[in-house]
Formats: structure tokens, C-alpha cells, sequence
């Protein structure tokens, strides 16, 4: 299908390939000589057996066209995958095969196989993010720039202070899924009805056995019907969906034309226009907000097909394959997309500064009213700041150059002292205290 | 990736490689052609520059591996795309090739070149559903059975009454779907901003002819921030997958081993189980279902996605692409799927009477107690019905052999009276009225 | 509940409390009265029937506490309803009340009777948008700006042309809302399980009675579980959002300090700070985008809910209420909000003058670089644009000038025609055109 | 608004007047009170300026429908209530409120004040439902019903296992929520651009004690558009809610007419119908199921207005308020319902051994058939094993039975052994054991 080009740019160029069809019979595969392993180990089965049917298995062997043909057919992979891993085997050994479980055993935990490798790489590019964020952070702790709020200049902030925010949001979403990439990726053995039938004195040690074989976590129970576990998966990756997206929606705003407090490093995929050399696109944001939409739809999903019938689903757990291979895919996506962004961004303090006195000083008209009523009647105050404001807008000059032009506020207040008072880096409230706290914060992550 | 196991078994298997890779880059070639063809037309390119541009762009020459790696990068296929196209190019043509357009123009209407046979096939198989329905309906017209609320068993109706309802949610969906692949399909030719920059005079002309030339229809505006015809060919989409979803519920509800009136046709993937012989499990409704999940969630996203800024998406016209290449091809396939379903169901009439009687006539009780108290007193009545529902349901004969067992009841009223009234096919109101509408409707579409 | 503050302030201020319990009860009550009446018609009962029960009945004198509260018990407001309705009754009537009907028929058919006012009330706001917004962009039809994509300066459009564009995507939601208003809103009749239970001659006369006596369209067959119906409202309801959401974000965009090429009217809600005299914030906006992801939800969950088990659901109609409604006045509210926007928008053009300015020309470095490469080496041609556009952003004058300060440049082309070349009002392309081709279709409308 | 009929019959009933605009506006005077306290504290107010605002701010005396209809025009209700609230006070106390806050500050703290005490009744609603699980778990850790899977029958289970299930789906979620409720309901204070403007030396030291002062967590930083917070307290009533939906989905599956393995109890809402008096309606299930519909799309809309612009939301938080409101509500109205219904649920052991007979034995026909082919050749067994099982369907008996009527078998295995063999009980494999396990989980919880 053309996903190619709808889906895979988006997606994590190192991920994508890893969960291939040919990666997820292997991992197929895997789990099944597991179970032989700790069947074999339990008693259950000949001494040997699992070593024989690891010999025996080809992943190159099976025919990948009829295995997703044949899916369709059954609603699942694990069906003809087992038709065609018996007929790797010897007659004697296919007894031995996939015992005491069901299709739902396989495909659950060989996708967490698959999975499992692609949520560590993201652990990896979020802390990749938290330690050159924290650079950026620490460059710019004393940046001051316009904090805006709904998409209005309001107060002075410092760009530190706003990357402070970016990276606890991140790091908030990254302890979601630290913690389930940790404990919550689980086994899946349940047998035909989840009670491992015919199993009643091994079951729930096979199970355990087999997490512990496979490097997954035992859950409780088996899960084919409590998708909890897939909920907190799908959750946290939503949340750091959510986050990125965060960043890349400022990014994108700052990186306006008119704004042009930022610009994205070319490695994001912003690149030179032949016909529009100034033009650097945020093809970085765009490609993460691109991500976290399809993220956001698939959480919906998952949770509106959470509730699965009796012990198998029908529709539901299939339902939540793609969207859920997807969603570690995009999540490792965006991530990369911003593995790149934060070290390589263009700051432009210098264009911060710019916008800070595009009012005309109008930012701080309060403050500079409050400053002269301690001297002159409050309402005239008003009056001489609203004036200076409209001069100081026309002539492209400060606020404090307009004050002080008029002689009722020079006889006053000193030149030193409203300067000082009207400078921006003055204002900047917890700014520091704040990057402060977030670099301690993260440093003991 | 592992689509072919997590994706495909709910997609057409007919659709799915119709929308290839290589199918978007021929749709592209198409778009560019045709785009020089019109302008040819127009005087604005030299005579024949359309047939040169035809003749060297070779689809199979595109480095396709390379066209998916540069998609990441620029943000869409479009931009490699060209960069190939023109180097396939003699040198003076290149300046004439993709004159006046844009990426999207390019991207958009590639695909819906692409989904134009899919959708097409989408309300062929629609019609074999309606055709299939009618006669499933027809020859049912009469069967009695038990209507359902709350999943409780309710009060009679018919299964042709019931197939009814199952046409005519699907036929208002095939109407919305007609409409929108009839008249919704729109070319995109909008140029870098829009208003077709540098074309002042032929702007709109070409958009209006290059839409008559690749057989879409032409927009009142380029839509490239408009997404409302997106919107509405997602919900159409979102109201065939609702219509197909409720079947396959109410098939999987009827097929339950316990209640056991319908069953699923081989052909939709039912097959037998070696274990449990008599075991068909509905895996075309489990498919159906899967389908219809993901088609919810993309209209979702769609609706999310659906404001884009200024004058053209930062990641939201990015985020569209997936969602509606797959809920086409997943509601191709949920057809497919119905499409065999409704002539191959099976029918079980007898069962269904066994359910009618599984009370003991419970479900007639009221109707019971208006007959009797039209001769005894009412309590007295009501006291009567409750005893012979009691019997009836121990004894497993029906109410009408428990109430003429009373002798209170056998002097007032005469057997074949209480019988008649009695009769689960009495009561089974405008079912066959409503069969008669939806046959005449649906034979008028 | 705290909806006063969380919910209403974006919901229609003439909307809500026309939504009131109380509205609801005397929709109800409309209905069994229309009931009876066409029961009466028909020969079912008694002359005089359902004017005796209009009489009895008095909306006035339910008791609101108690239908709250019985309503969570048997999971809809008709079940108490109907008690407390019988009660006010004389003995005699109350057999002859709600008569072969069923509590959804009840319920959906009242909420239709609801509904259809305020949605009448959207198509007059969308009228009135259309007229306001036709003068705005009549207004604004030579008006240069600059386009700009992916946020990014782009290419010049003209205002007007951007008005076009939200007007048509306006005008196709409009469309679709004005079908289901007329055609798509249903009486609900249908019985116990859908199929007139004890009115096999009459029921489906008396649905279609029924709809014409309250002013509503009468559907093909009930549609308990058919909510088609509701999807088409729903997705109607959701493009109408869309298109408001999208007109909200452009001017939130275009109304940025830095931006400042529109603001908002006060009457929108944006009012001046205090503190910061000339901030004006866009609430309008904020309100009509909180509005539309209410409605994006609401779509998602009908879609989601829309296939509905068996003669009647199970929790899905349910859930089906508050969205709908929901949707409804937050639609109503956006566009209310909308039709203050559009014809008090202030708009500056010297700012959107000055903005295409801003990049000393670099939007037009292909132009000029094509202009001087008919009479110099395209080469020494790029170098020239390239040194001129950069001393131009410095300046801050624009690029003619600065091309016309190199005498290689001066020597070979005229001042005049560089200056007329590189006048962004002679780049807006089809601007002009796409603003006849909407006026005339929205004329038309 | 008519919320009392379609959106509180599925809220708590002792949560939804708990949070209604009297109680909100309480809570936002407990806000700014305290932040007067912790600021006096700090020495940054006057001694007793707490007091005194306390003192002089009267909820009763708020004019509440002026706050409802301003909260529209200012976009939230801080606004209009700051107002209010200053006119209530004393001029030279003015200055000295809502000292370096803003609306956010204010909405964000006290909505979280309000849904405090409702998410620890959720938590006590859990527990509860833990409890009375636990004894019906206990109560059946033996009791046999068939397990089905794809709604067909398949093998057996125990509905002891079943519940264990449903409580340990449940116990994940309340862990989540648990979690949350104790560290994640967050104090917001930053001030208008979130760094504390103008309190650079204590803005940081008054988040934390305002936190401490009430009762709620101090974040790292401000959120203000960080909405990880939000976020991980909607996935977690998420969580719940698919936990409490697929209790429901179970209950009213198995309490179809047809299978009649549990009924509702009473409480729920289920009532006797006059007309079908053995109809009992899984109203519960229902209104569960309602809810859980509504809180999965609000679950969607948190994630999609998640990044939200720089310094202050334009409508994304402001989208948020209702529904993360509705699912707190909707969450505690689910668990009301559900604490009913585990310990009242009717349970029909004889049904679930009736129902275990229902295909004559089809369930064990591949146990039969090794069994016999002990001793017979293996397709001969088979081959029997069909007969009998044809024969017990049509007989109604047991497979036992029908295999012992034939002389080949009979010959073979004793009729103890064979009954022994083919007793569900004897297949229920870990079932016992997982009861055991989830009951020492939950006693640990």
C-alpha cells in the first residue's frame, strides 16, 4: 500500500523497518520456542523438544504472501502461521507445538516483542531530548523575550523559562512510559479461554516462566479480554505525543515570518525554497503535529474499543493492532524529528528583544503608571503614559525615551532608575528560579 | 512494515494493492500531464510539450526507496517527486513541467485519482449488497422471531423486517457515498498560495479543465485549508462503516451458540473447527467490526484535523492522508465482506420459533390478560396468566396449552380463538408493510 | 451542575435555556398529544381524545425533581414522564395515552421538536454570515497580503480571496446542514421493537400522520436502531464547526501583535485590558475553537455509538443525547459568535502592506531574478537579487529600490517597470476572480 | 439546559450537586483567600488581610446569573467573578486581591478543588466494589460456565475466574486513578505569563504553600499550558471507565433472555414490566455503558486540545472544563452503579450448567476423541464421537450418555471414568488459581 508516503514520513525511519512482517513472525517464532522451553523445563515436554523445533523453524521458510492472505481469512496471523510452522516441522514434534495455547497468546506477546525494543529506543530519544533541552534551557536561562497569551503579547519571560516548560511537560510523559515500557509490557498465555485449560497445576507458572523467558513482565492474569494494559501503553504515548506537540506548536509560531524568534536546524527537514531563499519551512513541526494527530486518534480508539465481550474480542482486539503499532511508530517518529530539533534550533534573542518593544512599551503601560502615581496624580499619570506609549510606537523608539521626553516625568523620576524599572530583564518573575528547578529536577531523572 | 498482518486482513484485498506506491506515483505522472496537456490547450505552453512530457516520464524509472526517504524530509512525496520527474526530463521541458502548481495540488488530486476506482468499487459492492439483502429480506418477509431491546427478548417481529432495517440504514449511507464520489472527487490546482500565482487570466480555466480532464469534478476554490470535501467524504465513509458495523453486530448476536438463529457463510472466514466441529465463529462480522473502529476513529481525526491555517496545514493536512486512504480501503473490505454475507447467511427458522417460546409465553402475557379479562374479571385474569406462564415455561409447551389446561380459561374462550390470538405471527405489526416499502424504495435507487 | 461556567459560556445565549427540562417535558407532551390526535384521525380513538388529554395536561404541574431523578433509574426521562402524565389524566384517558408507542419514540421524537428551532436559528446565523462576510470580502477585493503556508510568508493573495475561501467552506457545511434540517429531521414512532406491534394496518399511516402534524419528516422505517439519522446531523453539525473553527483560527493568526493585520470587535467579548490598553484579545475566537473540539468529540462518539444492537440499544442511544444536543448550542453559540465576528472585524490593510514588506522583497527573489535574466547572465542576475534583498530587509526600504541602486540593474531596466513588476497587487492572481466566482454562488444560495 | 434527562441520568447523584456554580464560586473564594493567606504569610500582605477578605466575601451574596453570562464574554468566569468579589470588599483591600494571579490560576486550582472530593468517592466506590467483588468472586470460585469466545461458546471457565477478571481490569485502573488523586491534583498559580510576574523572589515559595494550604499538590511548575496534568487525571478515569464498561458488557451479554446466566439486581434501576414480568431490563449495564461512551470521547478531546499555545490556551482549555467535569461525574455515576450491581447481581448457577450442555457435548468433542483413541483408532473415534454428539443435541443429554449407548465405546471406558472425563468442572483448569491469586492482590491493595 502506499504508505510510503502517507504513513512512513511521519514514522520512525529506524522503527518502521524493525516491524516488519518478516520481524513479527520471528518474533512469532520466538514465542512459541519459549513456550516449548518452559514446557520442556516443567516436564511438560521431552527433554530436547525445544531445541529440536528451534532447529526446525525457518523464519525465510514461511511463505509471507499466503501468511497475509490467510490472515484475513481468520481474522488473525497466528492461525495460518501455525498451519505453516507445523509443516516446518517433524510429525513427531507438531504435538509439541504452540500447546495449551491460543492465537490471541501469540499475536499479544510477540507484539509486545516487537514493541518492546521500539519504547526503549523512545526512552532513548527522550532522554537524547532532555539532555541537549537542558542545554538549550541553560543557554538561554537569561533570554528575555514576550510571554503571549492567547496569541497576544502580554509579560516579558525568558526563552529559558518556556523551554523549562517544554521539558517538563516532556519529562512528565516520559515517566508515564518509563514506567509501562518497564512493568506494563506483559506475556500474553492464557489458552483457549484465558484459564490455561488443561494446564490447571502449570498455568500460571508457565505464564510467569515464559515473561520471565521472553524478557516481558508476568501479568496476573492473562489479559485477552482486560486491556488495561494496553490503555496505559496506549496512554502514555499519547502523552508524549501531547508534549512534542506542545513544542512543535511553539516552534512553529515562533518561527512565523513576522515573529522569527526561532527557526528550525535544516536536519529537521527545513530546507532552502531556489524560490524563496529566506523562507525556512517548520517541516520538523509539521511532521510532529502530523504524528500526534494520528496519536490522539488512535488513543480514542483504544479506549473506545477497550471493553472486549466475554474471552475474546470480536473486532475489538483486532481493532487495536494498527493503532497501536502506529502509535509506538509516530511516538518514535516525532521523537526523532525532535532529537534534532532542540540541538539544533536557531535562536535569535536579538529578534526577542525586537518584539519585546513592539508596543511601543504598551506591555508595560500598567507598570509605568504605577511608577509615576508614586510622584504624580494617578489619573495624569495615565494620561503621560498613554501618550508616551502612542509616540514611542510611532517613532520605533522605547518607552522610557518617551517619558522621559516629556519634562513632567523628567523632573521626577531619574533616567537611571525608570530605565531600570521599564527594562524587561527586570520582570521576568521565577523565570530563573524556575530553569533552576527543572535542571535539578532532570538531572536526577 | 508488519501491515500486512495488523492492517490488510480488514482492508479490501482488491483495494489494497490498487493503492500502491507505485499506483500514487502513476496517479502523480497523470496529474502533471494532464496539467501540461490544459495549458498546451491554453496557449500556454508550445503544442505537443504535453505529449513530450508523457513520452519521457517513465513510472518505472522512479527510485522509489528514494521517493520514501525524501517524503520524510520535505514534509510529501511531491517534492522528490518532481526533483525526479524533471531529472527523467530533457532540459527544455523541465521549466514546462508542473508550471503554476504546488506539492499539494499534486498530492490532493493524486488522490483522488487513486480513490476514485476504490470508492467506485465501494457502491458496486454496495448495490450487490442491496440486490443480496432484498432477496435475504424477501424470503423472510414471513419468518416470525423475536425482536430484542436491551438484549432482552421483547415482543415478535420478523426477520424480513429486520433485514429491512439493516438496508435501509445501509441504503441512506449508499446515498451519501453516491453523492459525494459523484460530485465530492475534486481536483486540487491552487498554486503556491492559492490563487494560482502568475495565472491570473487562466487560474480558475485550468482548475475548471484539468478536473474535466482527469474525470473529477472542479472545485468552486482550491480547497488546500478548506478541507470540506475531505470532511465529507469521511463522514460518508464513517456512515457506510456504521450501517455494515450494526449488521455484523446483529449477525454475531444471533449466531451465539445459545440463541443460535443466523450463521456466518464460510466464505466470510467462518470455518470449521477441528476441536469444536460445531463451532462457526462470525470472523466476517469480528472483521467487519475491526474495520468500522478505525474508520470511527479516522472520522475523528478528520473532524480534529479539519481547521487548517492561513493558507496552507502545519502537519493537519499531513495527519488526513492515512486516515482516508484507509478508511477506504477499510470500508471496501468491510463490503466485501457483507457483500458475501448477506446471500451466504445462514437461517435458522426453527430455531428462531424456539426462541419465540423460550419464556413460555412471557412475552404474551399482557396481551393474554386483555384477552381473558374481556370474559373474567382482570385480577383474576392476570392471576391465570402468571400461573399458566409459570407451567408453560417448566413444562416447555407453549401458553396457549396452559391456559386451555385451566378450566376458568377453556369455558370462556375456545382453542383455536386463544390459540390464533396467541400466535407469535399475530403480532408482528407493519413488518411486512415495512418490507413492502423498502423493496419499492430500494428498487428505485 | 457548574455548566453555567463550563459549559454554557459556549453554547448559544438564546440556545440554552431554550433547551431547558422544561422545553423538554412540553416537547413530550407535544407529542403524545399529536398522537393521539392522529390516532383519533384514523379511527383508533374516540373523537374528542386527544383534545381532552391537551387539556388535562399541564406542563406546569410535573414534578422536574422527580423525572431527574426517575430518569436515572429506568435510563430515560419517558418512563416517569408517562407516570406522572397518566396521573394528570382522568382514568378513562389513560388507556388512550401513548398508545403503541414506546419511550424512545418519545424521547427521540421530542428531542427532534427540540432541536429543530435551534437549528433553524443556525441556518439564520449562516445567512447572516454569508451576507456579512460577502461585504467584508466585496470590502476587501483588491486588498494585498501576504499568503503564507506552513506559517511561513509565502506568496501575495489578496484579503479578500482569504474571505472567499472561508465563506465556500462555510457555504458547503451550510449545504449539508440546511438537507438535514429539511429533510433529515424524523418523527420517531415505531413501538415496542420497531415494527407497530398491534397496528399492523395503521402504524406506518400514523408515523407519517404523526410527522406531518409536527412538523417533521417522516422516515422511511423507524430507526431505534438506525441512527443514521443522527450520524447525518451529527457530520452536518461537525462541518459547520469546522468551517467556523477555521475562520477563527485564521484571524487568531492574522490578529497576533505581530501580526496585527485584523482584530476583533468588541462585541465578540474581546474587551481592553487595564492593564494593557491596546491588547484586544481574540475571545471570540477561543470561543468558537473550545466550541468546535467540543463538537469534534461529539462526532467521534455518535460515529462511535452509531451501531446499535438488536430492536434497541444498550447504553448507545443513551450516550447519544448529550452530544447531540451539545452540538447543537455549541454551534449555534459559534456562529452566533461568528456573525458578531465577520461584520465588526477590524482589518488593517497598511499593516498587511507593511507585512509584505517585511522580508525586503524576499518573497519576490524568483520573480526579480527571472525579470533581470532576459537582459543579464541569470547567474550575476541571482547575485544582484540577492545583494539588493538583503540590503533591503536592512534598510528596511523595498526591493525596487535597492535593485535600482545597483547600476547594473538601473542600466537595463526601466524604474517604472522593476517598480510595477514587483508590486505584490500585480501577484494576487486569481484573487479577484475567486471573489466574483463566490459572490455569485453565494448570491445564488 | 435539559441536562436533568440527557446527561445526569448517568452522573453520580451525589456528585453532580456537588459540583454545581454555588459550589464552584465557594471555591474560588477558598482560592483567592488562601492565596491571601500564604501571601500574608510571606509577609508580602498586611496581618489579617486573609481574615478580612474571608470575612467580607459572601457565596451568597454573588449575583449568579450576571457571573454565568459574563463568564461568556470575558471567555471564563475568573473574570466576572474577580469583579463581583471586589465589590464585595472593602476598597483599601481591593489592591490586596488576587494579588499576582491570573483567571487561569484561579479556574485551573479551583476546578480541581471541586473534583477533589468526587474522585475520592470514586476511590471509596472502588474499594467498595472491590469488597463485595471479592465475596462474589468467592462465592463462585467454582461454580462452571462455559468461557466464550467471539460470543461463540468455546470451553469451560469458572464465573469465579470471570469476576477475577473484571476485578483485577478494575484494581489496574484504580491504581492509576489512586495515583493520580494523590499526587496529581495540582495547585496552578504562575501569574499572567506563568513566571510569577512581578514576585520573582516568591512566586515559586507561594505555589507551594497555596498547594499546602489546600490540600493539593504543588507542581513543579506552573501548567498553564502544560496539560500533562490534565491529561494523566482523563486517562485514568478512562482506564476506569473501560473497566466498569466491560463488567457491563459481560452482565448484559450473559443476561440476554436466551442465556440468563446472571440478572441485575433491583437497585440498578431494573425494574419489573408490567407487560413482560419476567423481563428485567440490564438498565445498569446500560447507564454504564452511556457513561462510558461519553468519557472515551472526552478522553479523546483532552489529548487533541493538549498542546495548547505558548503562554495561555486560544480555546483549548477552555475546551477542556466540561468534559474533564463530565468524566469525573460520569466515572462516579458508572462506579454508583456498579457498587449496586456486584453485590446484587442474581447469579444462576443452574443456567450456566444448562447452558454448558447446550451443543450436547460439541464443546468436548476433540477431548472425547483423544480420549477414545486410547483405545480405538483414532479416525473410528472420531467418527463415534460425532454420532454421539448428534445424538445428545437432539436427545438433550449428556455426551457421556450417547457415547456410553454405544456398544464400541462402552467396551473400551468405564462409564465412571468417561463421565470424570467429560465433566466441565474438570476443565476449568487455572480458574481456582487465579481466584486465589487476584484475591491476594486485592486483600494487599
Amino acid at each position: 500500500m502506499l504508505d510510503s508516503f502517507i504513513r512512513h514520513p511521519f514514522m520512525s525511519r529506524a522503527g518502521e523497518p524493525a516491524c516488519s512482517d518478516r520481524a513479527f513472525v520471528e518474533a512469532m517464532c520466538r514465542v512459541e520456542i519459549a513456550l516449548a522451553r518452559v514446557q520442556e523445563d516443567a516436564g511438560l515436554l521431552a527433554s530436547g523438544t525445544a531445541a529440536r523445533i528451534e532447529g526446525q523453524l525457518d523464519v525465510d521458510a514461511f511463505d509471507m504472501d499466503a501468511l497475509a492472505a490467510d490472515s484475513a481469512d481468520g481474522g488473525n496471523v497466528a492461525i495460518p502461521f501455525m498451519k505453516q510452522a507445523k509443516a516446518q516441522l517433524e510429525p513427531a514434534l507438531r504435538g509439541d507445538f504452540h500447546r495449551g495455547a491460543t492465537s490471541q497468546d501469540i499475536v499479544d506477546t510477540a507484539l509486545m516483542l516487537v514493541l518492546k525494543p521500539r519504547l526503549n529506543r523512545c526512552l532513548t530519544l527522550l532522554a537524547d531530548c532532555r539532555r541537549d533541552g537542558l542545554a538549550l534551557m541553560d543557554r538561554h536561562v537569561d533570554t528575555v523575550m514576550i510571554g503571549r497569551t492567547l496569541m497576544q503579547q502580554a509579560m516579558p519571560i525568558t526563552f529559558g523559562a518556556k523551554v523549562a516548560q517544554w521539558l517538563w511537560g516532556l519529562a512528565q510523559a516520559e515517566r508515564r512510559l518509563t514506567q509501562t515500557t518497564a512493568n506494563g509490557l506483559f506475556v500474553q498465555f492464557g489458552g483457549p479461554v484465558g484459564v490455561h485449560t488443561g494446564l490447571a497445576d502449570n498455568g500460571l507458572d508457565l505464564m510467569d516462566t515464559l515473561a520471565a523467558e521472553l524478557g516481558l513482565t508476568s501479568p496476573m492474569l492473562p489479559w485477552h479480554t482486560d486491556r488495561q494494559p494496553v490503555l496505559a501503553l496506549g496512554d502514555a504515548l499519547g502523552a508524549v505525543a501531547v508534549a512534542a506537540e506542545k513544542i512543535a506548536l511553539d516552534v512553529a509560531l515562533m518561527a512565523q515570518t513576522e515573529i522569527g524568534e526561532v527557526s528550525e536546524p535544516a536536519t529537521t527537514g527545513a530546507g532552502g525554497s531556489s524560490s524563496m531563499p529566506h523562507k525556512r519551512n517548520p517541516v520538523g513541526c509539521a511532521r510532529i503535529r502530523a504524528a500526534a494527530h494520528q496519536v490522539h486518534a488512535a488513543v480514542g480508539l483504544l479506549h473506545n474499543a477497550g471493553a472486549q465481550p466475554m474471552e475474546r474480542g470480536l473486532g475489538e482486539w483486532h481493532a487495536e493492532w494498527a493503532p497501536l503499532v502506529d502509535s509506538v511508530l509516530l511516538v518514535e517518529g516525532a521523537l526523532e524529528t525532535l532529537q534534532q530539533l532542540l540541538p539544533g534550533m536557531a535562536v535569535y534573542p536579538d529578534r526577542m528583544r525586537y518584539n519585546l518593544a513592539l508596543t511601543g512599551g504598551a506591555i508595560f503601560t500598567g507598570l509605568a503608571t504605577d511608577l509615576l502615581s508614586k510622584h504624580i496624580d494617578r489619573e495624569r499619570a495615565a494620561e503621560l503614559v498613554q501618550q508616551a506609549t502612542a509616540s514611542a510606537r510611532e517613532s520605533g523608539g522605547g518607552l522610557a525615551d518617551a517619558l522621559l521626553a516629556q519634562p513632567e516625568v523628567a523632573a521626577v523620576i531619574g533616567d537611571a532608575a525608570l530605565r531600570a524599572a521599564l527594562d524587561p530583564a527586570a520582570h521576568t518573575g521565577t523565570g530563573a528560579a524556575q530553569v533552576e528547578r527543572v535542571r535539578i529536577a532532570l538531572s536526577a531523572f
